[in-house]
């Protein structure tokens, strides 16, 4: 099943997407928002699935739809969390200024409580204050949860999964490091995340989700380019079933939460150190870490963070190379002052 | 005027409390919700001041309020984001393992990105896995936002301050260590946090409510003993314009967002070092703080954490003596496990 939210108010509108993504159904009579839904969820996923069955068909009412006039598919949402899954973008992290990984890294995820309240749409821009601060985006994936109790094991975590979706977790690296001394996390180094137009649930999947993990490429352009195409199955350290249960360890997780993987990260075949896509590699799904290679190849990085007017998209296919999620699809726009009210 | 959430569903449902907190009457018909009411602030803010104006006199329809039934004025909210504005309380842990405070530490607030999807009510348990944990309570004050522009100035911060509470922002502090050695903030650190059972308009606190600050004292009880009584307006390093325009440097904060004092703290007449209620001090707002002391005198500390069973009750009283948000009170109880459905 494929759900998305059209822009409406400040918690969207809830629609059935086909799984081709060319066609849409209505679902506010069942369930007005994906929060609604995703409250709900027992009650209202036999319904939805049954409306998605009969869109898949052809039949019935449906509309054509418009990846454009969609929010996030949660516009806001009451927790996202973001994990580090991929340790090979740590290790690069690490290596580009000579520190080692500790050992703890490998064991106990890396996980930052991230801003959820104005999350923005697949096609929507990322607003900045200032080029200065070092924007980069970085092409993951994440799940959203139901309801998930203290302290759940691993096996059980696996089932709180309902739905997957593509994120672009915007950075502002300039602000990063000031932070991360500071050890409270993240306020100022990240921006509003920008997610796919639709979140499919698992079993969209097929056999490409399997041990908790979505083993497809994660495919990055940059202005226009192709900049990574990193398996987003590969190299996880941790799966999403640990990440979900690394979240609740203390606390319950409410319905609508969001666990994210972090930047997916590949290992290439010159043992970690990473080459472009035009080189034969597989690229990168953020602009630090080929800053990272540039740095441990050359001593500095070269390429530069993003500039007032660069794109970026991120899309994911599965193997007969139809889009899954849609296409995050945006550009960066320089802050504006709201107008005083007259 | 005061609003309170009646424990309905997962949002709960709106009344408007009478100012001595005796009587309260639906608010359901102008907002269902606190964040209902936090979305539309501007329409519904008349409406809810008329009704509680009426209550107040003792005319038309109300019944009594009770704070049992009451959940969180939010009880889950976008965001919640708390500060550490006190900066003694810092000063303090610092001392206590011989570190320096850093002098950014004074002009740049310390500030975590919290859990705010599963708030509990003023008089729910606090659920925790373990005593091992170390929990904790922390007596904040808190503030609402509504709408708030990114970049906002913190003169115009002040105006997005819509309501105030308090919260028992319940830590759990063997698990801090390891994770401010991470740099990624609280995931396991921090339990749900606990709200008082009444959110106030800043004109009710009068001139109590000055300079962004709330001058009286938060009064603090642990097992049924006085433990605190630090004035909130005193030694405040950075006031809540100051943190409203912290958290919105780099991002908009959607209406409803939740941003705290951290733990209040005062330097007490011999200089910063603290003395206990029964010993004619101020006290403290959390357990980790008299720990400090003690390590600071005597090279270990030996008060102790939490243990199940273990009361906290947190309350502020205006100059007159009455209760301005009602009282946090609750204990620590075991977590179960969920019986298995069948």
């Amino acid at each position: 099943m494929k759900l998305a939210s059209l822009k409406h108010g400040r918690d969207g509108h809830l629609v059935i997407v086909s799984r081709d993504l060319e066609t849409a159904v209505d679902a506010g009579d069942i369930a007005e928002t994906m929060q609604d839904a995703l409250d709900n969820w027992e009650t209202v996923e036999p319904l939805l699935q049954a409306r998605y069955d009969r869109l898949n068909t052809g039949k019935g009412d449906f509309f054509t739809f418009v990846p454009e006039v969609c929010a996030a598919p949660l516009p806001r949402a009451y927790q996202w969390l973001d994990g580090s899954a991929y340790i090979n973008h740590v290790e690069l992290v690490r290596k580009a200024r000579n520190a080692e990984v500790p050992e703890s890294f490998y064991v106990d995820p890396l996980m930052y409580q991230g801003a959820s309240d104005t999350f923005i749409g697949p096609m929507d821009p990322i607003i900045a204050v200032s080029e200065d601060h070092g924007i980069d985006f970085e092409a993951e994936v994440v799940v959203i949860t139901d309801d998930v109790p203290m302290n759940v094991s691993q096996a059980k975590a696996k089932d709180h999964i309902k739905l997957i979706m593509l994120v672009d977790d915007v950075s502002l690296r300039g602000l990063i490091p000031n932070e991360l001394r500071k050890g409270f996390g993240f306020v100022h180094g990240k921006a509003s995340s920008a997610f796919s137009p639709v979140a499919v649930t698992p079993d969209e999947l097929g056999k490409s989700w399997r041990g908790s993990k979505v083993h497809l490429p994660l495919l990055v352009e940059y202005n226009e380019k192709p900049f990574g195409k990193t398996n987003a199955g590969k190299d996880m350290t941790f799966n999403f079933a640990k990440l979900v249960a690394h979240g609740a360890a203390t606390r319950e997780l409410c319905a609508g939460t969001i666990i994210g993987s972090g930047t997916v990260s590949n290992q290439d075949k010159d043992g970690g150190a990473g080459r472009k896509v035009e080189d034969g590699g597989l690229g990168y799904s953020c602009i630090a870490e080929i800053r990272m290679i540039e740095t441990i190849k050359d001593g500095k990085p070269s390429t530069s963070f993003m500039k007032f007017g660069d794109r970026v998209s991120i899309e994911m296919n599965d193997k007969e190379g139809n889009s899954v999620f849609g296409k995050i699809d945006h550009f960066v726009e320089k802050y504006k002052k709201p107008k005083a009210k007259k």
